[in-house]
């Protein structure tokens, strides 16, 4: 999906909300256990309740992986019913990959062909190693890169702070030189709502590109926030809620109540834009 | 395995040798590829060629991936075959990981258990999300944590060289810091072969963690350079090699060859030992 057509989307459904599918086994609802896969199951429901309030849907890697192969199958199975709402939603592959450019050529592979079984719209990526580990994946057209900026995380801290003696931080640094690499259209960082602060600063690097904001709920950060530093004219946000939605009932009707804390924050953000 | 058994293992094969399996499946020999699993019967083939001069094997995570679900069939494949090896090699997962804590744990799960599929004793951790990020992969006894620092390749300028006012770089910050969150009984660190000039400053910080070593090879890299201003008391190096090995022939004999060109780089080893 490329960045006219997200925006076209942002437009038609008033919304710019992400649900994050982290969806961990153990905190699924007593009523899907029994299903042949569970996973796929609570992900379906979660999906056809959210969709008319979602733009974006965040399957994290990590709450597959950690389930094996049968965990990948689920997350294909979920991929492929993505794929059949193609215009209605983007979808974004929370991995967290970068590496040595041969290599990350074939990470760029793994998430964005049919080849690698998923064939997501956009990948995080960790920038730690530099240009050669985030170019492969800008060379696939209507394609996405969501580099790391500031993140949510209290760790992030410990290095993204890390100051040179302009006063630049890291993650300030990641900011500039990324723009070398990629453009609007199919750069976006990840730029965590806990630190809404700072999107004042953030948009004075970034004034257009589109932010990946995690953090809102769970992890405290305010929607209304974010809006005023972070909106621009095209929206310029993606902002992701997981448990808040996903996991904010456990009962049969899980799906229904996920439905609407996703329609409340697709209200909210009706307001702002 | 943890660090006694490895330094035994080192001492008792007179060798350092990481071989990468870095498994291309364009890359493959023809003598493979009408085989069920072409990916594992060419792992097969180098494991057992290898065995006698190798104390550790790096399966890269992005050659698998690229393939979807059969990939990473062929990955754990992989994994079961060295498990039957246990106490002959130490297995490293090549991923470049790392996330917020509650996801963390599970890539966690993914890497260091048997729910995971694959079991490793060690796993790439990339360090840009700080402390949260790493702390989780620490838990596991006998597992290790291998952050990066300097990286061995051209992109590993932009951000690793950032400096402070004190001119500390971001890299050596990581060493330091990380230092707060493991010991050299579970932490170690990337430190590229392309960069052996630089293992001088890098021992000052981390004088007797073990360093994986990338960039021998087809990258550039000399290990002699590497093991000059590398080498502690316990060895304290892996050093990896995986193109100028794995794929050093292209015909029948594809695994005499590397088990060759794996015997000469161990020889060169127990010279230095």
């Amino acid at each position: 999906m490329n960045r006219i057509e997200l925006i076209e989307l942002i437009g038609r459904k008033k919304s710019f909300l992400c649900v994050g599918l982290d969806s961990d086994i153990t905190k699924l609802p007593e009523c899907v256990k029994s299903c042949e896969d569970p996973v796929f199951e609570f992900n379906k429901r979660i999906i056809d309740a959210t969709l008319p309030y979602t733009v974006a849907y965040k399957p994290n890697l990590a709450f597959y992986e950690s389930y094996g192969i049968s965990g990948l199958v689920s997350l294909k199975k979920t991929m492929d019913y993505l794929h059949t709402k193609e215009k209605e939603c983007f979808v974004i592959a929370d991995a967290k990959r970068g590496d040595i450019g041969n290599t990350s050529k074939q990470y760029a592979k793994a998430f964005f062909t049919r080849e690698g079984d998923f064939d997501f719209d956009a990948l995080t990526i960790a920038p730690y190693m530099g240009e050669d580990s985030v170019k492969p994946f800008l060379e696939y057209e209507g394609k996405w890169v969501i580099l790391l900026a500031l993140t949510s995380n209290k760790g992030s801290d410990d290095f993204q702070m890390f100051e040179n003696k302009e006063g630049m931080k890291l993650y300030e640094r990641v900011l500039r030189k990324a723009q070398d690499w990629g453009s609007e259209e199919n750069l976006m960082f990840v730029c965590g709502a806990t630190k809404a602060e700072k999107f004042t600063d953030i948009r004075k690097i970034v004034p257009n590109h589109f932010l990946l904001v995690p953090g809102v709920g769970a992890q405290g950060g305010s929607l209304k926030e974010v809006c005023k530093y972070g909106l621009t004219k095209d929206c310029g946000l993606l902002v992701n809620s997981s448990r808040g939605i996903i996991f904010a009932d456990s009962t049969e009707a899980f799906d229904k109540v996920a439905g609407e804390k996703a329609e409340q924050m697709q209200r909210e953000m009706a307001l702002y834009l």
